[in-house]
């Protein structure tokens, strides 16, 4: 039996390409064994993906093939859908085989959380994956051509998003861009199409600066999208969606983004789990399981203020990169650190030159904000990539 | 009231056009009124249809917009849908308005005929417009995005055509060229697709050179399709299609070709038809009405071997140019002019590259066909709107 300590990571999102990014560079001939386990041969983007959803942008440029990323002399990555984490024997069970481990990270990501609304899990698409963005583009442009067919289907022409979270409103922005173009490419009467926003809480990016919201809001309503703020969603059919107020839009898409949840994996797990999200120590480390690592929309953290860090890519990345410094912290018997956010600001998207945002304790809006945006997501690519990723997948 | 007669032309296919551009061409200044109605602005080229049904090519190509074929000094045009046509009282019933004429020339274009198949009517689609067609890619693209989804959904892999004429034949070889595209663009595995091909006939292409007919076959065989000959469909639903034989093919695309009828509103003005075809004497005059032309697919003429002509493009341009002749003639009160068909040959495409047909009666398959092809499609852009719409939406 090898003594080199075995480390697998279990989805390459984020936090598990950081992770791998980081082993791959500190870690010492021999010194560790590392497996990277995915789902695709692909890593995406996910905070570029509200783009090919509404088709303002080809999903290759949300992806990028795994083998361009990491240096498959010192990693293995190994394709496939992981069944079963099974921590007390130290073993994961992959659809097509098992993986032993030492330490582990699960970066496997989050699923949408519908909060238990009736038809939303059957009837309503969600912005999670490549395939699941490309389902929503490809049913958008299909309602059009069924709407040329039988006009009198108002619904397919109706376009409801649950949720005015930043995937929402990103959504939204791109799809008020793209609809002008679908409808003079299948003749369509612009004034018949409907952007519906359905918002449960009192306000839209709950939690950003107010200002920017109301510019947002401003924005996306100029664009002709109708938002319902402080309205609930009762239930989801295939002919549209029911209000708490009563009220039912028929609508033959409806987008959910209104809400996040843990993998269920790690639930059946056995970890000790709130919607998925298992909480870790300032470390990363599961409470049961020293060698347990989470990352990303699977683990739960609280931030200064006792409140739980939402899950984002930055600090899925910044998760990704602490944690490979204690993997190799531990296999040296040296000192862990704990994990600490360096805001680095955020901003929202609103469509082609329009965006809100947050940067280094600036507010921004406008076309300023729209640029520093492209600049964020260009830092990703370099950072993940170099940047030979910028100029094959950037643009500005 | 007038003295100048009034000439109604309804729709702007093939018949329909060629007569409007003949009548401005031949009649002198104030020698005639004529009005061309179609439901759309645009005339479209049905005999390419395959192609933007397929995705091989933009449904921009496929269409003109009427105001660059015909001088708007010369020729009023009116966009609406016929409702009824009133031959007794001279009237055509729109659905926003009346039209009285002196002369009508009926070229609404055909209908698909389902044989009374039952589900065809309802569950399958049809190559036959622009919007019909634009479904169909939004339909077969739909599917490809589905599946990723729902990978244990075989069905949404399987297309079935229906009909094995030219139409039938010219959109497989299309499709054919497609799916690895689609596939590529889907991550999908090009073994799972399915082109099934039903025709009920005892061969594909019926009445078409044996020869040729093996050559289409071979090459469609090669590039994955499946044909079924000498098969009728029983049944079509939701899930697929019932075969004669008791087989079903699990399909979420049934795409019929199948058969073709003339115009309903032909039947419903009270003209003796066959499935919508009315038999016009040798001057495209209807027997009730020596005033009512009828060109294209609602007309029913036999050749000098007693068959009756197809409903191809040929017949009907040849046709609307006929019409025009014995129109200016009626009205200069000289003798009419039997039509003659001067058969050309016809060509069909087999995808890219490779095509079948009989030109000025010789054979031709492969590469040269699919030449001879093109310039066909050129030819006809030129005849209609001479060297410019040719660059414009012609391509080699």
């Amino acid at each position: 039996m090898s003594t080199v300590p075995r480390i697998v990571i279990l989805g390459a999102g984020y936090g598990g390409v950081l992770t791998a990014l980081r082993l791959q560079k500190e870690l010492n001939y021999n010194e560790a064994n590392v497996t990277l386990v995915n789902k695709h041969d692909y890593h995406y983007i996910t905070t570029h993906l509200h783009m090919p959803a509404a088709g303002t942008d080809d999903p290759e440029n949300a992806r990028v093939n795994i083998s361009k990323l990491i240096d498959e002399f010192k990693i293995d990555f190994v394709k496939s859908t992981v069944v079963q984490i099974k921590p007390v024997e130290k073993k994961v069970i992959l659809e097509d085989g098992t993986l032993s481990y030492d330490y582990l990270v699960i970066g496997l990501g989050g699923e949408a959380e519908t909060f238990g609304i009736p038809g939303l899990q059957q009837h309503a698409m969600n912005i999670r994956s490549i395939n699941s963005v490309r389902l929503i583009r490809e049913h958008i442009e299909y309602q059009f051509a069924k709407f040329k067919r039988e006009p009198e289907r108002r619904d397919y022409l109706t376009f409801v998003i649950g949720g005015a979270g930043f995937t929402g409103i990103e959504f939204i922005g791109e799809l008020a861009d793209r609809i002008p173009k679908l409808c003079k490419q299948f003749d369509v009467d612009p004034g018949l199409v409907k952007i519906v926003n359905i918002e449960a809480a009192p306000t839209a990016l709950p939690g950003f600066d107010p200002e920017l919201v109301d510019y947002a809001v401003q924005v996306l309503t100029n664009k002709g999208v109708t938002f319902k703020i402080g309205t609930a969603i009762k239930e989801c059919k295939p002919e549209g969606v029911v209000l708490a107020t009563g009220e039912t839009i028929p609508a033959a898409t409806v987008v959910w983004t209104g809400g996040i949840r843990g993998n269920r994996l790690v639930e059946q797990a056995g970890f000790e789990a709130m919607r998925g999200r298992v909480k870790v120590d300032p470390y990363l480390r599961t409470a049961q399981y020293e060698n347990v690592f989470i990352v990303g929309d699977c683990s739960l953290l609280f931030n200064d203020e006792g409140k739980p860090f939402p899950p984002t890519a930055q600090i899925a990345m910044q998760q990704g990169v602490n944690c490979a410094f204690n993997l190799v912290a531990s296999i040296r018997n040296q000192p862990l650190r704990e994990f600490k956010f360096d805001n680095k600001g955020v901003v929202a998207s609103l469509g082609k030159g329009e965006a809100v945002g947050i940067v280094f304790g600036k507010k921004l809006k406008g076309g300023f904000a729209a640029f520093m945006k492209k600049l964020i997501d260009m830092r990703y690519l370099y950072i993940i990539g170099g940047i030979g990723l910028v100029l094959r997948k950037g643009k500005l």
